[in-house]
């Protein structure tokens, strides 16, 4: 089970190639939420800004890596699946960009554990923002349902 | 310009990398829309299935495809931007997909149009259905602008 930062981010390259191709690196991943970065290079549209879809998928990867490896390190061995998702494009991004998600909060993260371990299921929105800079370029929301595994 | 679906192809391919990385294929693109598709095995998650990211990203692509080609057969030279998206994730996407985007009608487009020539700038909401073989698995909306270039 990956552990570092690095682990993460080859665990990511790994198995989801369009992370590899989308030159995601992984600067933060705990408790309180996980921080990914993509270079504009890697993730250009025709008008030297980062592709839309580009900062869509870097957002919902950055949610999923804060669920997959908090239910693990709570060892819960969840398949987790996306339901929907909504992006907000505030400014054109042209440069390199983070994406930052919270995760949930203690006692929500509490709460969907003990819901999976009672229900074998539990569902929860997680909210991202999209930074280049310090500036907030746009925002993301998703829900997901986790599905304890055997 | 382009116009054959392999030159629109190898348009979307050469000016966003992401397009490439996911092997998008053209395989329609007209007034009455763009169909696109995507193999599973460039764009797989840890699952076997299609990254929820690359799903998202060959839908907002499909649109803008739409937009940005309509526009030019209508001889306007525009800037589109994204403004916002959704997704809604039906069904696991196990094998390669395609992304039908219908564009706008007729009366609808001309609409835009009129609104270009009139204010430099025009709004659309595009929609597309993801499919797996003839199952619909994911649908998207998305809202753009056209800003009318000099």
């Amino acid at each position: 089970m990956p552990r570092t930062l690095k682990e993460i981010e080859a665990y990511l390259h790994a198995h989801i190639p369009i992370a590899s191709a989308m030159e995601v690196q992984v600067v933060a991943c705990g408790e309180k939420g996980v921080t990914l970065t993509a270079p504009l290079a890697a993730n250009v549209n025709h008008r030297a800004t980062v592709f839309g879809g580009s900062a869509s998928a870097v957002a919902i990867l950055a949610a999923w890596t804060w669920m997959h490896f908090s239910l693990r390190d709570a060892d819960m061995n969840c398949r987790i699946v996306i339901q929907r998702n909504q992006m907000e494009y505030l400014l054109p991004i042209d440069g390199d960009f983070s994406v930052q998600c919270d995760g949930l909060s203690g006692p929500n993260f509490g709460k969907a554990v003990r819901t999976l371990r009672r229900y074998g299921k539990a569902r929860a929105t997680l909210t991202a923002k999209l930074l280049l800079k310090d500036k907030i370029v746009a925002r993301f929301s998703g829900d997901y349902v986790a599905v304890l595994l055997a």
